[in-house]
């Protein structure tokens, strides 16, 4: 009798992390002699700890493939770090205690460096206890702060929406410059690595220092925010272009390390108000310049954005969850399969097998050399490292209008165990 | 030898105002007998006033028809409404002599209800002054406000827009509400109609006094703002499902008329920050309920999405341009082409001559039938309304991931006259 499988998405969820849970269950159910069911956690690890398991085989084949082009986290995800094995032991020995009621050998864990980790440690201790059990994590993160990956799934689509949208506002701002708004602010997701900030970068069409086209410039985390030399540059870019177009990371913060967010707003009961760099910095700007204002807050929307998926990256986020139960098939265990780049142009790449000890709690910044030395803009090399991976489009089905996403049925497994504190 | 054409566009831009132009444009070029050069404003009637205009006749046919897929204005626009003819008479006398020296017949305003005004004044003066010019709107704003005509040409694209984010940023929040997120907030244009935030709730599929599916609550400029009755409504969506998804138009105030944006937040040197009743609502939410919360403003995000362009949208704008021109040409004055419908499923459109007078500065705001009785939903008919104005997708072009939109030479024609101080 096959073993069963336990899948689950983890942290924040992204336009394409359907699409890998899509490869890992289509690819198990090609191998029925040698994975039974596989089992989702509703709302990710959670699920594992209270026994909330979703039977997937009750789906049909077609909602199945429907995951590729839905947006979300079909089973649910959490954000829940286990604590270290030490500490909270009694949660790794409840993870083995339902994998074995329930006939659980493959292990499949979707998400960024703190559930590499996760499962990095349940086969550990699956190991310590002597209980089969594979485990194989699938990367996803719009941070792209994965080690030995060259790029993770999720940050491509959310790459190609903010270089859009960031190109469009540009076109908008561009045309009522003359009489209204000269400043327009994009604020996107990124607290401690800028790659979602340089991604804006794509849209500027121009080559050097700083861009002549919308985005004109980006403010990453990986610079301390220098007030200065930003009013400085927008100046310029007025006295240019006769407008100023910004990106800039949520997790921008000072010489100091204080968040930008942090700054300027305050709520009417005087509290500091959390949230809001791009508002901070273009209030700057209307401040000490003048310049009327506008700023999106682009939030969920950008990770959520699957209208505007990159080819790419939906093939790629397939493409790791395939490979994850090719790698447990093949007797890998504590692995995740990672990208690696082959060629910039054309773009090539192929899945290879990552130790997850490797992947674990690293973190991957943008390197200097991805950032122009006046720290506003782009490199050449950064260019050349993120065109590919916004290529293509990945429509999805619309009907009357609107993209069509499914949901699931996520029919709960029976519990076979006492229920547990999580 | 036939007289020229000036054309420009005005006040906020749209995804398709610029296939209006490509519609007049076009339609000119196969009228060459009748319509000579076709000059545009550069920024809009600032570009007539100054005498700043663009030769259009220098574009090519291609890049003209790229138009019908480049968001923003491609010649410029401007907030600039010009006074009544008694208050300041000389800026259309001097629109008069701009268009006599550059022997202009015709003149198409491409813009809303102000602009509308404007045309008919000029309509009115040229009479007067015995000028021959033909003078005729053309319908464009995001805010769907316009009278007579049954939609706006840029509103579906903006409806299209706000639905498709409202349904993927609530897939998202779906996915995380169990451990995270539970409130999400999309703040959209809209500041006396509230016709944008009743296109989000397009993106509900259930039907009934409020969204099985988001969004759950809309909250519209043309109902006060009751927070007793939104919080227990809030807490009454998280309960049923476990988190609530809220659209807020800008232009929310409470029954004294007093903008909630206004209420909130302060800068960092306590003066009232306006923008934001997105961020006052979820907080409001934070601070009684205590639900952790997201909040998204799209802000130039929507009206500059063509990648998210309505089919329909994009047809009616160009019709509409194309039917200025064939009003023109048919010997009317002082009219505006408006679409009229004929059906609403299957959707069936006709343009219709309508009288400048009778559009100018009239304000149609969301009929009260289309909002629920309790305020926070949209009603079938209203659904009736909407959704054949978001239907069919129209994808611009796209290279090396992004969009591919037309920046033209925009060639000024040689100046005639004296200065004239704007």
């Amino acid at each position: 009798m096959p073993k069963n499988a336990f899948y689950a998405q983890s942290g924040g969820v992204t336009a394409v992390i359907n699409a890998s849970a899509c490869g890992v269950i289509e690819t198990a159910r090609q191998h029925s002699d040698k994975i039974g069911k596989v089992y989702a956690g509703r709302d990710g690890i959670i699920g594992a700890l209270a026994e909330d398991l979703i039977d997937t085989s009750l789906e049909s084949a077609t909602d199945i493939a429907r995951l590729k082009h839905t947006p979300g986290g079909a089973f649910g995800s959490c954000r829940y770090k286990l604590k270290s094995l030490d500490e909270h032991r009694a949660q790794y020995e409840r993870l083995i205690e339902v994998f074995k009621a329930h006939d659980i050998g493959y292990f499949f864990y979707n998400g960024g460096n703190d559930s590499m980790d996760t499962a990095w440690k349940v086969s550990q201790l699956a190991a310590t206890l002597d209980f089969p059990l594979t485990c194989v994590g699938i990367p996803k993160t719009v941070d792209n702060d994965l080690a030995i990956t060259d790029n993770c799934p999720g940050f491509g689509s959310v790459a190609k929406y903010v270089a859009t949208s960031m190109r469009e506002a540009g076109f908008d701002v561009a045309s009522m410059a003359r009489t209204s708004t000269r400043i327009f602010v994009l604020e996107v997701m990124g607290r401690h690595a800028g790659w979602i900030t340089a991604a804006c970068g794509l849209a500027s069409e121009a080559e050097g220092a700083f861009g002549h086209t919308p985005p004109h410039i980006l403010l990453f985390p990986e610079i301390p925010f220098d007030p200065d030399a930003f009013l400085a540059r927008t100046g310029e870019c007025v006295a240019r272009y006769g407008y100023c177009t910004v990106a800039v990371s949520e997790g921008l913060h000072d010489a100091n390390g204080k968040l930008i967010a942090d700054m300027g707003v305050k709520d009417a009961f005087g509290h500091a108000q959390l949230g809001g760099a791009g508002q901070v910095v273009a209030q700057l700007i209307k401040d000490k310049l003048g310049y009327k204002y506008h700023w999106a807050l682009a939030d969920y929307l950008q990770r959520s954005a699957r209208h505007i998926a990159a080819q790419v990256d939906v093939e790629q986020a397939y493409a790791v969850g395939r490979a994850a139960v090719e790698q447990a098939l093949a007797g890998k265990n504590a692995t995740m399969p990672a990208i690696r780049r082959t060629s910039d142009a054309p773009y090539a790449w192929e899945i290879v097998v990552a130790d997850l000890k490797n992947v674990a709690n690293v973190e991957k910044k943008m390197p200097r050399e991805f950032i122009t030395p006046d720290g506003f803009h782009i490199t050449e090399a950064c260019r050349r490292y993120l065109a590919p991976l916004i290529e293509g489009e990945a429509i999805p089905p619309f009907v009357r209008g609107l993209p069509d996403y499914v949901r699931l049925k996520n029919v709960a497994v029976v519990k076979k165990l006492a229920a547990f504190e999580v």
